[in-house]
Formats: structure tokens, C-alpha cells, sequence
């Protein structure tokens, strides 16, 4: 699914979400209006009815909307009902914190192995999930249709990794290494950059998300 | 120094600086133009024009820049004359990922140490820096005057944390905890999700820098 939405918007999205989830039974089976949930989080109520109308068309006026219904359209667009897998390749000590993160799943992805060339620490488990050997990313990643990959290894190898990604189905690719790639067709590569947002940030005049 | 500059250009200036650097001697001390450097690094002329117009007044139409000039000005606005020193508190996987990365060093920027409350971990070193207890942060940011802050440790501690930089004198926290903190006056705080990186990616139409 992809859609036109900002960042700011993105990002409350798991707000309200939680907060629905938090009510009790008879208030989620009943009507909730955007200035309650404003209210409830500490939000602009104008912000908040923009926010929802752009992921739910289930708001009335006076009315507001059905609790349960804005759930179902929330999940929806966070991808709930049909959680995506999302792989890891090196782990180092960046990977492994992606391992060991699980503020992924606020968002519908579900990290589910590591990758690494390191014999010593394929079969090994982060937080639940198994290393594997990076010769059975393609395998792994097509036989579970894999559509997203992060990429923590060194910078000499991460234009190879992210070629094995393409090749295994990949289609988007969140790349930590210090190095821009070349993203063959088809693969959406979003470089990240952890000194340029500092520098953003202390050098620059930073909009906060 | 605050300049508006957007991310794109940033990111582009550690390029100009590297190649800058790597001319033999005579090239240095001659003239450059905008056109030269956009072909040895495979950018778009007009982009490059721009990104150098933003950082340094040195360029003449026809002569260009005076090499030497530019890539002072350059360093001096990436902060290279009086690097800024960082610290990072919590050392996680993410925090010593951030104390191994050398990638900050392109942005001005000096890991100088790691702060934890974990005494078997105080004490002792990540690439060369040092692990101390988060109870002399205080202490150390004062005396060394750090300005900037990366936040790695969990939700609960976060806050606190970052009161503490604030009282420390740091006015920049980078905050990687999935918690929106309450930045006391004078500190600026950007909040880095990424889960949220993620999702822009993967569901949204993701401009990317």
C-alpha cells in the first residue's frame, strides 16, 4: 500500500492506535470523536481530525467515528493485518539493535532473522530470532516473500548485500552503511545517515518531525 | 552556527571536502570550478553550483573557486576547525555502534566517550573510547563543553537522561529511545524512530534525500 502522507501524521498514527486499543469494551464498541482523542493525548484537535481523515473515511460530522472502525482503518494502514517480515543483514553491533528492538511491530514489521557470514554466530538467537548464514538469505527471503531488508554491514560489502536482496525479491532497503548504493530496478533504497542528522541537527535549522 | 542549508546539499559537502583533499598540491593551490568537481564526482553541475553558493562566497564566474579557499570554508562549516565533541548515553548494542562508528568524524563531529550505569561495563573501551559511569556525566560535559548528546539508553530512563544532559550544559540531543521526551529550555531534542523510517519507506511515497 502506499499512499501521500507525512512523516508528522506517520508518526501518531501508533498513538491513536494504542490508545484505542486502551479503552474499554463499551467505549470501543461505541463512538469516539477526533477532540476526545485530542484531548486524551495532549494533541491539536485540528491536527488530529486531518490525521485520521487521511487513513479513515469513517468520520461523521457530530458523530465522529466508530472506535472500532477507526482501529480496523488504522491497523489497515499500518500494515497489522498482514504483518510484513523484515530481515537483517550483519550483525554487528547496529543489527544486533535491530534485533533486539521491538518497536518495529508499532508499525507492522516483524524483524524476523539476521543475516551474517560469521560462522561463529549463525544458529546463535538476538531476542528470539536466529542468525542465519547469509547464503540462505535468497532462499529464506523468497520462500517467506520478504519484501523489506535492513542493511548494517560494513560498507565493502553492502553494495553485494544489497544486489542479493534484489536478487532474493527485496523491494525496499533501509541501508546503515556509509556508502550510497546503486539500487537495481525495482528496489527502493533509503540511505540512512546517523552523522547527517547530527549534523542536521547542531549545525542546522532542523524541522522536527 | 546555524545556517539554513537543506539535507541534501549536507550530505554532499563530505564529498566535496574528500575530493578537495585528494587534488595533488599545485591543483590545491589553484582554482577549481563547480563544472570540474560535478564531473569527477558524477553530480549534476547546477546542483553542485548551488551546494557551493550556499557554504562559500569564494566563487567568481569564469576563475571559480580558490581550491584552497573553498575547502576552508567547506571544513568551517562542517564544523572541522573546533570539532564538537558527543557523547552517548547507554551502551547497548545501538550505543556502542555509535562509540565503533568513525563515520561522524566526516561531520565535525568527536565521540569522546560512553556513559552507563552498568559498572562492569564502566571502565572500560569501544574503539578507543572510554565507558564512564552516567554519574559523572555532569562532570565531563561541563569540563570538556560538550554541546551535543546521543540518547541510546531504554524508554524509562530516557527523561531522566536527558534532564541530566541539559543540567550537563548540552544543548543538541539525538534521542533514539522510543519515547518523545520533554526537552528542558535551550536543549533541542530530534527524536530518531526507526521503525518510523521504516514504515515512510515501505508504505509511503518516501522522497528520498
Amino acid at each position: 500500500m502506499t499512499k501521500n502522507i507525512t512523516t508528522q501524521t506517520l508518526s501518531r498514527l501508533p498513538l491513536y492506535f494504542n490508545y484505542l486499543t486502551s479503552l474499554p469494551e463499551d467505549k470501543k464498541n461505541g463512538n469516539i470523536s477526533a477532540t476526545a482523542i485530542a484531548e486524551a493525548l495532549g494533541l491539536n484537535d485540528v491536527q488530529v481530525r486531518k490525521d485520521l481523515a487521511s487513513v479513515s473515511r469513517g468520520g461523521r460530522p457530530k458523530v465522529g467515528y466508530s472506535a472500532s472502525e477507526l482501529m480496523g482503518d488504522i491497523g489497515k494502514f499500518l500494515g497489522f493485518e498482514n504483518h510484513d517480515g523484515v530481515v537483517v543483514a550483519g550483525m554487528g553491533n547496529l543489527g544486533r539493535a535491530m534485533l533486539e528492538c521491538d518497536g518495529f511491530a508499532d508499525y507492522g514489521f516483524d524483524i524476523l532473522c539476521g543475516f551474517d557470514c560469521d560462522k561463529q554466530l549463525v544458529g546463535t538467537e538476538i531476542n528470539g530470532r536466529i542468525i542465519r548464514d547469509i547464503s540462505e538469505m535468497t532462499e529464506f527471503c523468497r520462500s517467506n516473500n520478504i519484501k523489506i531488508g535492513i542493511i548494517t554491514v560494513p560498507e565493502a560489502s553492502a553494495q553485494e548485500v544489497c544486489n542479493k536482496m534484489a536478487e532474493a525479491g527485496i523491494e525496499y532497503i533501509l541501508n546503515f552503511a556509509a556508502v550510497r548504493l546503486n539500487a537495481p530496478e525495482g528496489v527502493m533504497v533509503h540511505n540512512e545517515n546517523i552523522s547527517l542528522t547530527l549534523a542536521m541537527l547542531a549545525r542546522c535549522k532542523f524541522s522536527e518531525q
